[in-house]
């Protein structure tokens, strides 16, 4: 498939970008049938809600805004542009009640604003947003300019807003210089937010990213417990663009080591962004036990952190409502710590989950300077796990 | 008066210590009639509760056991003894329920077990316990002997106990390395503890405390807030051995350069410990936040929290009963963030009330090799407070 | 003195801003022979460098962006506009090389961009910027803006930034929801940067601040350490904008009480950002402890640190230059912990007279819907000193 | 092989107590052959040091106490005793020098005193030890009598100890509630501290520990760096004693779903202390970076980090000699942080191999009222790695 290419003028606007979720190239196997890793026979533990998406958390809305033009030599300002924005409404985007939440970072080569209230008030306020490094602020104004038109949680005479936008870095692909994502874009991924499924691989803030030297991306994932641990749903999404070839294990398979391919870094380059929502009635505190589980996820996929990377955690809590907006003592709800430990395993295998659902949906790109990402050759995964006899019927 | 001097064997004991809370020698002026800061004519703001201690909070209960004995030169092992072991009770010493809890360190030369427990949880599980800085072991250890002797909050095959035990050093009155702390002492400050009025001074713990080099010890204020806020109680316990003369202020007065005394430290050397517990409903991520104050009301005082300075804070609230014992989720109430700048007020005053409350309460003390620290002398206080316009009548 | 109105076509630009210095209105006082506290008879502790500035330290570069137009009625997105940029660069604006840093915060109600790296890391890329809290964004894509203009750290393929931006609160005098600042407007800033004198009271970030409800802004104040400490110097800056008028408390005399006026807000709303240099040679760690002493500065003028303050402090070495820049293991210096102090008393001195000295500086505004925000009364306020014997003769 | 049981009476002293490495019980194969994970054909990553031990590190000693003696129906205060102390010197027993040093936990139902001071300090001084949870205060103590006989830092007028002591929970099999540990078994702990090969398995505080619901207990790891990654060793030890069976999974094996057995914990109980050394020069912030990769390595096992699990980690290099002691500005040595990551994956490897090897080495043990722990059963383990093709030839 070809890159669409806008033809325009370039007036007073730097450069055309152009809305589309359309892959830049096919990863080169029959795609279509096989878009999430559980469809491939990878071995995952737990059990998924119905849509395995963030959004089976009720309440979960995300949206995506891509931006995909250009191809060729790197000129800034003009592209090739391979980037986007992501918005996750907790409570859906006409909600101003905020939840409760707690962040982690496992490394800090990263950013995500708003943490310092987050982590102070036990609350997040507002959408979290995640786009490329160099476009954070761009989206943090726009988060605050859309919530004045929105309506805000309280009068404009005593309301300020400390949006949470967290990046990953899209400069291999990207022209990430040339500052493309435009208040408009943030407007947009906020507009697109929706319940139901939760597209993946090169769409919004993760169309450019590069997960193991694969094609990274967007991916999501959950679990629902049984009734006997309360039947609380944990859902993931993540933008990865982390790790280095050699270290990926999946399924606990060695399958970096099977399928080396080019070296794309050095060093591990690149950053994990980690949301974690779930209806479980957790206070702040328990939200950031949640959120430092996101690491062991990630562990099991061979991670070592690296000081490049941005490894940064946000999680919350969809129950109650309404505390947020209280004027007086309110009671809350929150689950015993020692009830606590199905919400972690389920956080780490929603995570495990969700990296691999992006790489395998992602589809190999091309972007500034001919610079290529080849996805995960979904064959060859299927084989390595065969090798291992950890391939799994998958239906 | 002299200290008492128990005769007695020294078979296979090290020492022969007694408890007792008198002083080991007065402070110089008539001090039985203006033993509290307040009677002396300080300004202070705020409403204290009935009385104005930490034990204003209901349920709490604190308790003491004193170690003086012996003077003269150092004998390490023999003496003199000026130590002790201080114990609050958040709910009572009969309650196994806990309490949720924040701890913070402004500077962190200093001891507080238990603490990475508090912070996972958001529960305080058993007393807070204050002694030597050599003795935190013996305390800490005892503690788990006394709540298999008086009940835990779980069956044995499933419990374990991780016990707050903080410190501040005394090295320069007491034979801390002789390790005159037992086991029985942990008990015995345990076993005292008490709802009412609270010993001030050289007690407990804060016997041989030292503080802007006076002689400093164990204090103690509380604030009642109006209705409006709530009604809620805050009080303050410290433990207080920190700073140097020349830093000390006391309501907008230079005490520490109108008296300036001779010195005893080159650097800051010490500690303090502050203990904050209130009856409004707060969330363990509330808690730190009150903990967080208690800076603040040290740094009205002069504080600059030198490096050898242990000053360790941590706060609970006993409201939310049972939630720690909850098996199942559970209903509990918090008051809204934006509701809680009365208590960091009153965390605040209570805290620069208490510390000098136990200056104005602790006797000059003569401890291991004739080394003696004065104690705060009321009258040049008043006097000084009246030069600066400061001086309120005390009814 | 008249607000200076430029006259202009609106066509495609929001607002005509015009870049000024020009206080909105005069504080009511002979201002000119008295612009700092300290000329003022104010009584300070330690010994000020020659500027008493954050520019003491050698090396670092301070410029502002002023933002005053317009008056009357709010009409947003026109104005009034009162509000600014301010940049701060540790090694003046030329250097890439960063510099050892540390970070604290007493209260989370907003915002520092970039700390998560600056704490992994232990390095400060890049100037502090500080403006609106809804000018964040822009001013954070500014600055990598700036630096892809002037000169990365890394060649671009292997380099991102992620600025540190923090803000206060303008919104009671400033057209905040207009979003004014524009990036052209941070770049002035860092343009302006330059070592000397420092503006203070109504510029850059701090033009439209409100502190202790009287008007605040921008401050500075540095201590120069005797010898025998090291003859180290650290600055400190401030953008205050934070407490309520009964906590006011200066050289420990109740400013607040004696000089009620007339209440702004119902709680502490507003927020203080802090910035603390040295030429001490201390490692990341030891500048966290450095931020951490800004609370105890605070404490001393009376602060609560309220739920709606962000308090937020940042402390960087311009000692041991070149060590983020190596390639290969590099030897650093760093000061023995116990030898600190000094060090720790004069960010708490320094921090208390910066915060004095932008309320000293600062006149009286009148911002939107002709809001107005006094300027503290600096005869008042000498009167007020004198009764309580603290005013010293001020040369 | 038979629990040796020592016949004595018991007059003043509970308990007999033996030190003794001797295994309570076989593991039911040929283990002598095979005693580390690398013997049985585990594959590995990364190189290991000479003996791919913590001590390959050097200047580090590491020392047991093991305290094995009774069998049958728990009497509290007369045994079973299954339990120890575990002694790591960085510099070995006779240096006063402290180390940088950093730490972190992941879950924190557990205990390290000490920690504030190192976060704070930068420096661990002293050694870390590691006991059985309610021996936490006993062994603190016995470290700072031991300091006083054998040298301190400081002259004593001027010195404290605040000793590092780590914990876990071995009342499964233990008299944890006798108090079996006395101060003499702490100092024999630290007086059997010596370079060389590490004992793992059933020896000082991993006596009685129980790992994945094998039996568990201390093993240790290193990796050596190619010299184009500077050539530095980092080394491990784990006193293991966390995890369910069913989350085990050991290089790309689901080894607890192969190997069921009979579950003895309902959650995750129990906890894992890491202690990770290097000689590579780190800073204590950058120290704190390695000490947050541990979880990465119990995540490649399985780890969920359960609610009642102590997941705590300490990391300290030992470069930099002489740093802690110096009385004036001193140069110390830094790795750029860019150079970190071959370290990262070092302590994630080291991690991994460790707790496996604490499993391999460790032997099936009866404890109070004849609980007893199965070992990890090699043949069956061999058995399985074969299964899913990653047996690797042993030699």
């Amino acid at each position: 498939m070809k890159i669409p290419v806008l033809s325009c003028l370039l007036a007073l606007v730097p450069i055309c970008t152009i809305a589309t979720r359309a892959p830049a190239q096919t990863n080169g196997s029959s795609a279509s049938e096989h878009s999430r890793a559980r469809d491939l026979g990878v071995p995952f533990e737990g059990t998924p809600g119905p849509l395995n998406a963030i959004t089976d958390v009720k309440g979960v809305e995300v949206g995506f805004r891509t931006l995909i033009s250009g191809q060729g030599k790197l000129r800034v300002g003009v592209g090739p542009v391979r980037t986007g924005v992501t918005a996750i409404f907790p409570r859906g985007k006409k909600a101003v009640d905020p939840v409760y939440a707690g962040w982690f970072t496992e490394n800090g080569n990263g950013e995500m604003t708003g943490t310092t209230w987050v982590q102070e008030s036990g609350f997040l306020y507002g959408p979290v947003m995640i786009t490329n490094t160099h476009s954070v602020g761009v989206v943090r104004d726009a988060v605050i300019q859309w919530q004045l038109q929105h309506g805000t949680s309280a009068p404009l005479s005593d309301w300020w807003s400390l949006p949470v936008v967290a990046e990953t870095w899209d400069g291999y692909l990207n022209d990430i210089n040339g500052f493309h994502v435009k208040p408009e874009d943030g407007d947009a991924a906020m507009e697109d937010a929706h319940a139901g499924p939760v597209e993946e691989g090169n769409v919004g803030g993760g169309t450019g990213m590069i997960c193991f030297e694969f094609k990274g991306g967007t991916g999501t994932a959950s679990r629902k417990l049984p009734d006997k641990f309360g039947g609380y749903t944990v859902g993931v999404l993540v933008q990865c663009n982390f790790g280095t070839r050699h270290l990926l294990r999946i399924a606990a398979v060695p399958v970096g080591n099977e399928i080396p391919g080019k070296r794309i870094w050095d060093d591990d380059t690149g950053s994990i962004i980690v949301v974690v929502a779930t209806d479980a009635p957790l206070l702040p505190h328990q939200m950031k036990r949640i959120a430092k589980r996101v690491t062991l996820g990630l562990g099991r996929l061979g991670s070592i952190s690296g000081d490049g990377s941005g490894d940064i955690f946000i999680a919350f809590s969809t129950a109650n409502a309404g505390a947020g907006l209280a004027k007086k003592p309110v009671a809350v709800e929150t689950l015993p710590n020692d009830r606590m430990d199905p919400l972690f395993e389920a956080t780490v295998q929603a995570t495990e989950e969700a990296v691999v659902n992006a790489m395998v949906a992602a589809k190999t790109m091309t972007g500034i300077d001919g610079h290529t990402v080849e996805a995960l050759p979904h064959d060859q995964f299927r084989a390595v796990l065969k090798k291992y006899n950890r391939l799994v019927d998958s239906k």
